[in-house]
This record gives C-alpha cells, sequence and structure tokens, in this order.
C-alpha cells in the first residue's frame, strides 16, 4: 500500500501554471492581479447523504469540483485555484484514478489550478475549497436586487430534482429520458460564462442548488426584498414535460435542488443586456418574475400559475432538516 | 432542531473586519493588498484518527484552527482569512458552542477572519482552508535550503509526541507534568510572529507536525541536499526530561509529532539575525545541524548523538501507513 506523500506525488500532484507555488509546499503561493478581487467558497460532500456509496467515481470527481466552480458563476467570479480535502476509507487506484480524472478534466477546462489539499483515512468526505478573481466592485452579490428588477433563470429547471424525486423508479420514463435527468443531477455545468457576462448587468445572482423558491429566496433576503415568480414561465426539459407525475414535476422545478443554474435579478431596462450576455455564454436565459417591496408578513418568494397562486409542498432542501 | 441556515446564523456567522464580504453569499470577497501573495493551506480533522470521540470541544476548536495558522507560519505568511467546513452527526449546541469558542479566540488572536465554510450532516469531520498573505518573493519555502546553511529549531519537541505514546499511561508521571504535555498536543501554538520574522533570514522552513526527522526530511526532498542534526542539541522541555523513559522519549523528539515548532535552515553568516527574529518573536530558537549535500543513497537525514550515529525506530507519522 503507497504511503502519503507516494499517494499525493501520485494522485493529487498536477501541473499549476496560474499559481507561484503548487502542491508539495506547506502552502501554495498565488497572486492576484491589481484591481481584483478574491471570491472563495468551499462545499462539503459527505457519502451516503450527497452521494451514494457506489456512485460513479468519474462523475463523483465531476460534481465534486462543479459544484464549488458554480458558486463562483454565481459570483461572476473567474474560478483560478482549488484545494481538494479527502477522507478516504483506503488508497483504491481504481476509485482514485476516474475521480481525479472527472475532477481534472473539468478544472482545466475552467483553467483551475488544484494548488494544494490533504489526505487522510476516514469515512468517505470530499471537501474543496474554491478561488477565484472578479474585478472590485464587480462581483454578483445576493444583496444588490432592487424592487421591480426582472427575475431570470438559465437554461431549466427541475431534471436534477427530478432524477433524485423517491418515486422516479415507478415513473415508467424512457431509459434515455432516465439517464438524461441522471446526467444533469450527476454533471452539472457550473454556468461561469455567464456569471462573467452578467457582470455589471445583473444586481443579483444565485445558483440553484437547494431549490428555485429557497434560493432566489435568499436573494429575498439579503436585498430586503419579496419576489413573485410565474411558474408556467419557469423553463424545463422536454424530458420534464414528459413526466406523468406532473405534481412531482412541478415540486422539482420549484423545490428541487442540484440543477445549478444561475437564477439572478436585472433592472427591466437591461433586458436586451441580458439577453446579449447569454447569448455570449451560449445559454438559454428566462424572464419568469420580478422583485416586489418585502411582504410585511408571509413568504418572501410567491408562485403564480395562470395567475391562481400555487401552494408550496416543500422550499428546498435543509441539511438538517 | 434548528435548520441548516439558522445554524450557520447563529454558529458561524461572525464579524469578517479583513474581508469585502463575509459569510453569507454564494463567495467571501477579500482584497489582497498589491505585492503580496497568498499563501493557501488545509487541513482535515477525522474523529478516530486525528482526535479522539470524546476531545474537549475547546481545544479541539483551538487544534484545528491552530494546525492550519501553523502552515502560514512555516510559509512567512501572515494568515488573514479562513473557511471551515464541518460534517456533524447532530446539531449540538453543548459541543459547537465551545468548539467555535475555540477556534474563534485564536482566530481573532491572529486576525484571521472566518469568511465562509459548509455545514452537513455525516461522521464528525472538520475541514479548515487558510489564507494569508506575504510580500512576493519573500514566502519560506521548502526548496530555498543550501548546503552548509544551518539547521533551526523553535521552542521545544517531543511534548506532544510523548502524550500520544502508547505507553505514557504506565510512565508514572507527575499529574502536572501529565497535563503539561497534554496542553502541549491539544493547545499546540502556531508560530506565526516566528514565521514573518524569518522572511528573508530563513532560506527554508517547514513546521514540526510528522516529526522533526521526517519533515526535516521534506526540505531535504524538496532542496535536494541531506541534513544531519545532533540529537544532544535538539531542545527538549523539562517535563520530557524527567520522562522516565528514555527509548520513548528520544522517539517522540526525533519522529513524534504535532509539535508544530517551526524547524527552519538559514546561511550561518546569519546566525544573529536568526537570533534577533527570535528575539522578536519571544521565542527560543536552537541550532541543532546542517544541511549537506544530498547524499548518493540512504536516509536525507542522519541523527548522531555525541558523535555516534543513531537509528531511527520511525521516520514520522504516515496517514496511510
Amino acid at each position: 500500500m503507497p504511503g502519503e506523500f507516494e499517494v499525493i506525488e501520485r494522485y493529487f500532484t498536477y501541473p499549476a501554471p496560474g499559481a507561484v507555488l503548487g502542491v508539495g509546499d506547506d502552502a501554495a503561493l498565488v497572486r492576484v492581479e491589481r484591481g481584483m478581487d478574491v471570491a472563495i467558497s468551499t462545499d462539503m460532500l459527505v457519502c451516503g447523504r450527497h452521494f451514494v456509496a457506489g456512485a460513479d467515481p468519474q462523475r463523483l470527481g465531476h460534481k465534486t469540483l462543479a459544484v464549488n466552480l458554480s458558486d463562483m458563476a454565481a459570483m461572476g467570479a473567474t474560478p483560478r485555484w482549488a484545494t481538494l480535502s479527502l477522507a478516504l476509507p483506503r488508497i483504491d487506484a481504481a476509485w482514485l484514478k476516474p475521480f481525479m480524472r472527472g475532477f481534472m478534466q473539468l478544472a482545466r477546462r475552467h483553467n483551475t489550478d488544484l494548488v494544494g489539499g490533504d489526505t487522510t483515512r476516514g469515512p468517505l468526505t470530499l471537501c474543496v475549497q474554491i478561488m477565484g478573481i472578479v474585478p472590485s466592485g464587480r462581483a454578483l452579490r445576493r444583496d444588490g436586487a432592487r424592487a421591480g428588477d426582472d427575475v431570470w433563470v438559465s437554461g431549466t429547471l427541475g431534471d436534477a430534482g427530478l432524477a433524485v424525486a423517491a418515486g422516479i423508479a415507478s415513473m415508467r420514463l424512457a431509459p434515455a429520458d432516465r439517464e438524461r435527468l441522471q446526467r444533469r443531477l450527476d454533471l452539472p455545468t457550473p454556468r461561469i460564462a455567464l456569471g462573467v457576462a452578467l457582470r455589471g448587468i445583473a444586481s443579483a445572482a444565485i445558483d440553484v442548488s437547494d431549490g428555485l423558491v429557497a434560493d432566489l429566496g435568499h436573494i429575498c433576503e439579503r436585498s430586503r426584498l419579496g419576489a413573485e415568480i410565474d411558474l408556467e414561465c419557469v423553463p424545463t426539459s422536454a424530458v420534464l414535460k414528459r413526466c406523468p407525475d406532473a405534481r412531482r414535476a412541478r415540486e422539482a422545478v420549484l423545490g428541487g435542488g442540484d440543477d445549478y443554474e444561475l437564477c439572478f435579478t436585472a433592472p427591466a431596462a437591461a433586458r436586451e443586456q441580458v439577453r446579449q450576455a447569454a447569448r455570449s455564454a451560449r445559454l438559454r436565459v428566462t424572464r419568469i418574475g420580478r422583485m416586489t417591496r418585502a411582504p410585511a408578513d408571509g413568504p418572501r418568494v410567491t408562485v403564480s400559475s395562470g395567475g391562481r397562486p400555487v401552494k408550496l409542498a416543500r422550499a428546498g432542501y435543509d441539511h438538517f432538516g
């Protein structure tokens, strides 16, 4: 069995052209261009909670980094550096190699250097910290929305949520449709280019990881506003539209997490700029509602469909709920 | 039981005066002064591996941050920002409050802001990433030592290693001595001030976390050199000198980890500057050997005592050994 340092050398040491010093010292060293702020975020994934024990390791490597890159997208930051800490039950090349292949393929696609980490024995747990850069004062924060702003989302919502829905096995979906949903859950695409293109255009942004209503609720809370969205405007995939269980599909669209699309706000006067940003990122964006004054009481986010209010079964994912 | 966001609000949200934006968005934002590089390091601590299930939570909070701050010390970096990710079996205020007290007391002492994190349910696992700043080109790297340089250590070595030694219970140490050893293990003091004072003076540095011989071995490896140290010169505490088991004491001095002192190299011409740096950091430093050309074969680090070679039982701690 290889020792710790051999493990680091063999599985976790990659060129880090964007760093002054990469893996192998007490710390990595990086240099930040003048006029840039550093965006810092971290996510921990635990076996049995965020993924199942038999999860495909290459997809898991992708997802572990993707959920962190998605936080950079939601800030309008360009990802640059990441660290990866793992607790592993054992050193298993048949798991580590594909895991790191999935992780590094996505990292390279976004010019993100793996600059450090830690490896220890323990119950399978993955922790990534990601750092990106964004021009000072131009980050997409949650607290910048204004009453009257449009609410937008990228891509389509609900596929990943449908893939984790308890009853999906009984839904008689075509195998190809089932695989499409599974891929949306396992291989999310961080919307980096869109986040960068929305700098100076969007007034607030978040990535949809806990569910549309819950995540838009975070923008409301930080911006001290309410939001109204129209369910009929929320974009969904052809697969989701084919789902025979309309109630489950609706819950996945509004409350399912893991889509990792961007939900953002922008002034109505900026609609053409938003569409231009989306074109430059080769991504569809859809206007689904608007920001309102903070409601005196009741829910921050209200949903209607054809003018009638929609009652929400489940607001989003709570890790201790 | 409080929800995830209430947990974040209640236990993990603190003022972050050194950040542009702290906890509560998709990412924190920090600004780096011109001419500074960012040093980045991460450590993961797993229950049952790095600490026992019943470990005092306040001491554990201290140690979780201390081991990361120690990496900043070893780089000569000034710590600035940290993230903390935790997998917790449950939300237990009686554990979380003292844990965060220990963590934040040490953080405040070093002006280090907690700027982000993640909390999830899972087997107790703690992961910190620390970021500090150091003037560009002045970091204390492992690869800068030269043949003929002195080898130095700060403080005393072996106490923490003795506290974890399997046979300590049978050693008939005085209770006060036992508590002193336990405190060295549980409450390490990161040598931040010394690391900063050694910028431009030390040629290489590392913190002693895996054991003196193993850690000095990392400097040798990265600098492509050997090292000779004299066991009789290695500074030890009065408690360690009173230890009735001389063999165990020696193993703790050479191979015990967890002391978190600095081991560093500097040219012989810089001895007075080294002593001046230590005085400014109010810390003892001791010259214990010198760097040599790389040995053609055999161990990188050789140890002698009174001119006679010392055979090493155990080179250091290997997390997968």
